[in-house]
């Protein structure tokens, strides 16, 4: 039985990493931080909380066949307020997996699901991987540090890595970011969001990138492969919460205070040719994901 | 009095930059790794020896102007064996000093001395610091990581940093390396160099570096300059080590056995317009610094 082990599977993109893996018919493993009795239905088949260090990974009792690294730094905002910690949440986990594999288990191959802030502010439109790097926010300057470790490694000790960088992703239990805080207004009557609206990003949803990040254990190699992860198209953030506000079969449409974030770009689209030609494609299109994700909302609010 | 502080101070560029500051009257804190009784010598007022952590600065009695950030990994083989430790040499040291300065003493101005290594393969000479970085080692890539540090904590929490990216710095108390090695070899009376000895490097005497670190503090600012600090001119390594043979008075010359180290580049000359714009200018010269090199190893020999 193949085996995986999936760091930080407690978070958004890593319980579903879980799910998929486990319907492939692979034996799950998650490690990290989070208090959750229910990880049986993500299809985790053990759960380890721990930090994810040398020590704890040593103690796993089967070494696994793929690593998904999803531990990490998952706030922009946290990034700046504690630079500190998210380098050891984000890098020294990075180096922690990477020197477990090449001591211990080096036929583990590797994914790294990085973020697109690695790009930071972009010149052109749609996105290539071979654009410079130019991270605004510690988040994203962490995530491109670990990058650099995984291809060192990579090329130094012949380990199988793959990266991808992440846009907007979205789907069920996303408990932030502007769906969630979205929705959150919503249910207080409030319509009235920040920025200008006309912000375009590339949303992808949480389904097809775990397809992705499976694919990429399939491709990962020595030379360190790079892709994107996007729906390869933009979308402004006034249709989509336009649709999500459809959603409450309410006519009242958000309104923009039309002020700029510092730093946050006007338009994130990728190219995803490079995923593209590993045979992957995305399914979901938006419309569908925002309603499905209002659904999961409305469910989830009557539960708690 | 203007207090600077030194970490690595033992080590090699360390200790003669605790010297120059001391011959221009700063009083000169130094904390790191090392056994050493005569740190006076150096011109140091203090000497802590103890692991760069947050805490371990936190002790330091007087927070310094000026930090010369010293410590890290030195050598490339020791970071191919050991990436983990040299990460944390390196790479964590920096984090820590950062952390210190943006949490404790934000007006503190940081130096922080990285290599020419973060280069690795290059496409054209002389080396100016807007090439593109695609170091190597596990060595050159922690520096790489460490310098984005720096660039991040300079643009987020407007730190006043200076980077210096020293080409192959040599002098007295250099005990390893090209010419330590050819002394060791000749004083038993062996002439066969590895290489080709066509092989190219940009050396600058430690004296030169020194002064060199104490203006870039001065030029540190938030948007955090980098400089290149060689002589902006190559020599062989068949030219310096026939200098050296003939500090022995001997008519023999080095051999090379023709090979190639892999990952070793061919040339590395630098560009130093941009630190000579703020003044500085290298005074000594290739054939003056080997000489010198030579009478303080036969020195130091006969104490030995």
């Amino acid at each position: 039985m193949n085996k995986v082990l999936i760091t930080g599977a407690y978070g958004f993109i890593g319980r579903h990493v879980a799910r998929e893996y486990s319907s492939r018919g692979w034996h799950v493993t998650g490690i990290g931080h989070g208090e959750w009795s229910n990880w049986h239905d993500y299809g985790l088949t053990e759960w380890h909380k721990a930090d994810v260090t040398l020590d704890s990974l040593l103690t796993l009792s089967n070494y696994p066949d793929v690593i998904i690294h999803c531990a990490g730094g998952a706030s922009v905002g946290f990034s700046v307020e504690q630079p500190a910690i998210d380098f050891d949440l984000t890098v020294r986990t990075t180096s922690n997996v990477l020197e477990f594999i090449r001591l211990y288990s080096p036929s583990t191959k590797l994914v790294y699901p990085s973020s697109a802030a690695v790009y930071g502010q972009v010149e052109a439109l749609p996105i290539t991987e071979d654009m410079p790097l130019n991270p605004v926010s510690p988040y994203g300057t962490h995530k491109q540090m670990s990058e650099i470790l995984c291809q060192l490694y990579s090329r130094q000790y012949n380990l199988s890595v793959a990266i991808v960088r992440m846009f907007s992703i979205y789907g069920p239990e996303l408990r932030k970011q502007l769906l969630w805080d979205a929705c959150q207004k919503l249910h207080q009557d409030d319509y009235a969001f920040f920025g200008t609206g006309e912000e375009i990003r590339d949303w992808l949803h949480v389904d097809d990138v775990s397809k992705l990040l499976y694919v990429a254990s399939q491709n990962a190699t020595v030379d360190c492969p790079v892709v994107n992860a996007g729906k390869g198209m933009g979308v402004k953030v006034k249709n989509i919460l336009e649709q999500l506000c459809g959603q409450y079969e309410s006519n009242i449409k958000p309104t923009f205070s039309s002020t700029f974030k510092p730093g946050d770009p006007n338009a994130y689209i990728s190219d995803i040719s490079k995923a593209s030609a590993w045979g992957w494609t995305p399914l979901v299109n938006w419309q569908e994901g925002i309603s499905e994700y209002v659904d999961w909302y409305n469910k989830c609010q009557k539960f708690e």
